[in-house]
């Protein structure tokens, strides 16, 4: 029974992770709690040690790594009195994303991309479901697996680095949402390389293979559109400021993610565009090679026809054939034969044909 | 005369089923009576039956389930004063899906769709017209033929699970339309089956039945792009919630809803994207296999081209060919032919022809 | 001089009738006067005697038949005080369909189509300007050619079936609108039965005729949306109820109506689809059919040309060849020439060429 | 060095004329002085002299033919205070059709087409700036050749027909206008006589030539689509009638103005889908024939092929083969020769490939 | 690492300049003092030298050439109170051009363009960021490399052409962006002059170069595209006036501008679509040429073919064959191998193959 088959006979807001489960997997919850003057870094096994770590005057951000355990999920929705909506679609980890007002809370949704490559081929993009709840003073993040592009965020709110400390939640949440989009582009230009790579190949040897890396570029292009499209609207909406929650020094940040989507879009339609023409030059590329095997091909095959033609006209057996019997018509026949073969050459020349 | 020709002579208004007929089929009108605290089951014959079992307190939701019997459908319109024209597009069962707010009651059409696969073929999907009629202490529902996709939601209300039995008559509404949704993606998701297994069809042997499969899937997409489209649209009326039948605590499920039908359209997309894909991929394979086979037989024609002709100067009879007489001249002929054709082999591979 | 030419030199407000001219057609008038206890029907030869027939608390509707005098049509612009550019509007019969707001009357263009079919050929459709003037309690209709979708109309007026004669000029007006609109699912319906018509000749025998059935088709589909597509938008005018002349109680009537352009202009949408997929399958089983004639073709050249050159070869008239005194040479030369064609079919049919 | 490159050099508003330049063209003004009761009209050398015609109590109307007399445009620019970025707009004469509210005056800019057709050629299509400054009483035009579609209303205003004198400027604005768009029908009737042409070719003889002609055809639609469409949103502006220049009792005028550009962006974009159609029709027929060709031609060569074969077989010059010494042997082989050819166009046929 | 990589682990607002670096590149800071009396103009090395040359009454303009030294950039953002991710932009050279209002200054992205040709090569455009931050008596541009088109706007402030001293900085903003948009057309007329070179070499030879040439022509045009369209978004923002930093006399010159932008759009989408003509008129002229020699070809082939047959029949070896006795049987063969090739040739003619 398919994940959506089973979820079908679900009532809403039941609370059931419909991603690829590896039962091994264990929630990990890591907590910051900081302050402009301080900060404090935790891994803890239950949200009820992450809670405990809560003070006033700070702000506090939760991620928890992994959506199989869904006790921690249902905790949250109790202790931060979150709509039993939201909890599912963090765990219907196939969501669009999109940022919604709930008044106390923003929920947002992105999504992370990964990027794979095994040796020179194409490359493979995994998507994983982010989902932020962004409060006052708090901010929950939730991802389906280990491994993020939070680092460098980690590392300024540890060091103090630029204004992350002495922002606020909302801030936070931008510090994010900017991390997930400057990887969109170190993703893009690993595609870009592909790009440049299948071009030159283009040119070199236009093989079947780079017709797939050139569809599984597309098909890869489509999904992204996907991903990063919604995103757009979904930055729009924080950066049109309609909810308190996002404070106005913060908007100026935002408005600058929502140019940077933009220009990932910018980058993605321009990709799209040149896999688009490379297809065509595939397709354009091969039929001309083919067309002028075949040229070649059919030229020989004409200019031997008649030659042929020909010796066979004096392989006849008639009685009554002067030229047989003549010195000099055997040397003369092939003559004619070199003259013949060198006139459909010239022929064709002149015709552009060869 | 056809239905449409039929029909075109009535007034507006006028009661008859657009649907296929099959004379056999009475309507079986089923009927839950509930509130928070305890739930009332029972199939009647008639309408009057159903009418009833209605208390007060309670939400009554009446099921009818086949359209033949339009007597039915009057007494709805007499009992709950419902408009002539909704009665009409109850019974005119190519309705788009729709919204319509007439104060009262609203009028809710939206389409069900039933996937049937006969062994490995294409899946075909059938599209039922379903007409809720919301109203602020009942809802109304109209089905074509028995068999529907609301089972998961009846359980819940018989055994309390979830919110259905506490949240009203307009949650109801949400919870079928929401199932209906469900559904969509479990069909998608048997598409998607489909469009994989011709994928791989398509690496390992693109027949022409493959494009006819490719054809049949793209032809799905359309239709299910118009059944799902307009959905959105009604849905988006219902969230905005203009009217007073969807309470304010309702909303928010809707919202839901709205990005289900959002979900669903995206997933027929990039099905769509990918059902294009498969098709220049099946045409450029078929003309590629096409090319290779013609460019192996015209350079096995080529080779042996030149080799008859040798063959047919020496099948000449002048009296005066010095070579016929040398005793080495048929082995070194017999070579010459070989080289040829070893050179000409060498020179289409040189060339990357073969 | 084209009309167009001609038309181009009149001043604006010009009665001159664009259209193709039957000088033998006389305008017929038909007049309708009504309320909800009576009926009163006549065809007159005049407006004046038209105008002799209305009565207080009655709706008169008048219809002409016929705008090659426009004698006539001055004599309403006169008696009503309708404006000129409407005049000008009715006479210059390629409109698009629209609906124009003048105060005290609207002004309403639509298009009644009419399908003429010979025999099982791509059926024709001919389209000609309907135009309506609404007032308070008349409305005139304009019509190029006698012959009509309005007889039900007609008969629901003479008999008092529904609510036509209850409701007023605004609710005819949406009556013979809504028989138009009717009478383009008829359209349709036959358009869809030579779609099918088409596509089971494309399985059957894809012919050169059949891809010009699918253009003709295809060109239909044009002619067709561009005339229902700004209906459309009349009618949502009409619906909005900006203007008094259409009643409260008239517009979910209208409302009606718009929903059905709408479901026309679906049909139309996926007709267009339809046939574009079917151009499609028209190229690619041309081509395959093709290439499948020339495949087999060349096969057959391919085996007997080294058969050929095999029998070239011991045509030779060399004196020194010891195989041809072999006494069973040329048995087992037939025996391999046997063999070179059974080898090498079993090849093509291994690569599965053939 | 281009016009372009020129004009970057030049502060903006500097009066250079950027068309193409007849030195011997002299600028031709042309006054038309009127009110209701009379008109008065004359051919001035300058400005001066046309102002010096202007009464009270009338509307005067200056057509400037000619733009490479700058020192006019410098006048006007002085004398009715127009704005200098205005002036430069009239001189540089690749402006998109526009209209744009400075106050006290309207600058509305279209563009007037004429076909130009050499025999049985694709018509030519030159276009040709028109820019009109239309005031509370005076309407300035600026043309840049002789030659105009005016006279028909420069004849209304001769002889009073229709309203043309007792409009004011702003209808006159409108008549010209109005010219200016049923010119674009004619020429459209000329397009679609065009594309008659190339149908019927496209059915007898589909040559090379059509193909540039159709292309052609699409160009053309390309550039006329360019000046139609924004005339469109400049109509537009008019007709909602911000400015007070257009009186009310003018605005109907242009709301039908507005109409009539509609229907002809409908008749451009139908003639496009139209030429498209004959592209493809064209294609298709051209590979049909191609196929048609190739495929006789093949067929004949596979039946000789193996009879050519045969005869090769008996040419053969073994000592032992029985067969050449029967007596009936050549008779017999000439007839199984017969054979094989009949029993391959039966094949052949029955297989529908000839 | 990739600058984006890089750029990835930096938190927002870090000064970091992404474009390309060449080390011995030093900023060059050239200062305008002027007002309409006077004008001062300057290089200096640092920042701080040019803000010493600001004076009351004046309008200041610091072109910024090169951003490598990053230093000036803060120092600018210290002085004029620059927020950081206006800073950040400046530096980020792959911004869209946009217009953000950040209330006591505007910050204004456009893209210069640069065309090198070599030869005859297609046109390469290089693009360069520019960016403007316009306040209230100031104006700071910042270019990344020397060479500008902005001499003619310098010369004009020079030399008190036109408006540009009396009107303050808004109006230099305009200039300079229009210097901008005036060197866009010169760059499409060079694109131009290609595409006619392209055409014409279409008709004489259409080669594979001449298709990379499109090629190369169309990604042109889809880069140029995605530099221009955001202008004019960008100018529109200007033009409706919202900053109180654009004055209402400049308002007129940024509406003009708008106009340009969108003229320059229009000719980029009908190179466009003239490229994409150019690509079709290439493919059917190279299947025309390829399937014209295939014809003639294979004509050729044909005609041979049966003449070759009834030469190999007379070169059989049958005894009794009667006609190889006949004194006038070779003479009558030949004359029928003539019939039956010009026969052919005649049935090819008349069936227009030939």
């Amino acid at each position: 029974m398919s994940s959506y088959a089973r979820k079908a006979q679900l009532p809403p807001g039941s609370l059931v992770y419909t991603g690829e489960t590896h039962t091994e997997e264990k929630a990990i919850i890591s907590v910051f709690v900081y302050n402009e003057a301080s900060v404090f870094e935790q891994d803890v096994p239950t949200l009820v040690d992450a809670l405990a770590l809560r003070k006033k005057g700070t702000t506090i951000w939760i991620n928890i790594n992994g959506l199989t355990d869904t006790a921690n999920i249902a905790d949250i929705g109790v202790h931060f009195n979150i709509h039993a909506l939201v909890l599912e679609d963090i765990l219907h980890v196939a969501q669009r994303p999109k940022c919604e007002d709930y008044g106390e809370y923003l929920f947002i949704v992105a999504r992370m991309l990964d990027v794979t490559t095994a040796g020179s081929a194409t490359p493979e993009v995994s998507s994983e479901q982010v989902s932020c709840i962004l409060g006052k003073d708090y901010l929950i993040t939730f991802q389906e697996h280990p491994g993020d592009v939070f680092e460098p965020v980690r590392n300024r709110l540890r060091h103090a680095k630029g204004q992350v400390r002495r922002m606020g939640a909302d801030y936070l949440a931008y510090a994010l949402l900017d991390a997930i989009v400057d990887n969109y582009f170190v993703i893009l230009e690993r595609i870009g390389e592909e790009s440049e790579a299948i071009e030159e190949g283009l040119v070199e040897n236009p093989s079947e293979a780079l017709m797939h890396r050139i569809h599984a570029m597309k098909r890869l292009m489509i999904s992204l559109r996907r991903s990063i499209w919604p995103l757009r609207e979904a930055v729009n909406t924080m950066e049109r400021g309609e909810s308190a929650l996002i404070r106005k020094r913060s908007r100026l940040y935002f408005r600058d993610l929502y140019d940077h989507t933009i220009q990932v879009m910018d980058v993605v339609e321009s990709l799209r565009d040149i896999a688009g023409g490379m297809l065509d030059t595939y397709l354009s590329a091969m039929s001309n090679r083919m067309n002028s095997v075949m040229k070649v091909l059919t030229i020989i095959a004409t200019i031997f026809i008649p030659l042929t033609f020909i010796a066979g006209v004096y392989g006849m057996n008639f009685e009554h054939m002067p030229e047989l019997h003549h010195p000099w018509a055997y040397p003369i026949t092939l003559l004619v034969m070199f003259g013949v073969s060198v006139g459909m050459l010239i022929f064709f020349r002149r015709k552009r044909w060869i």
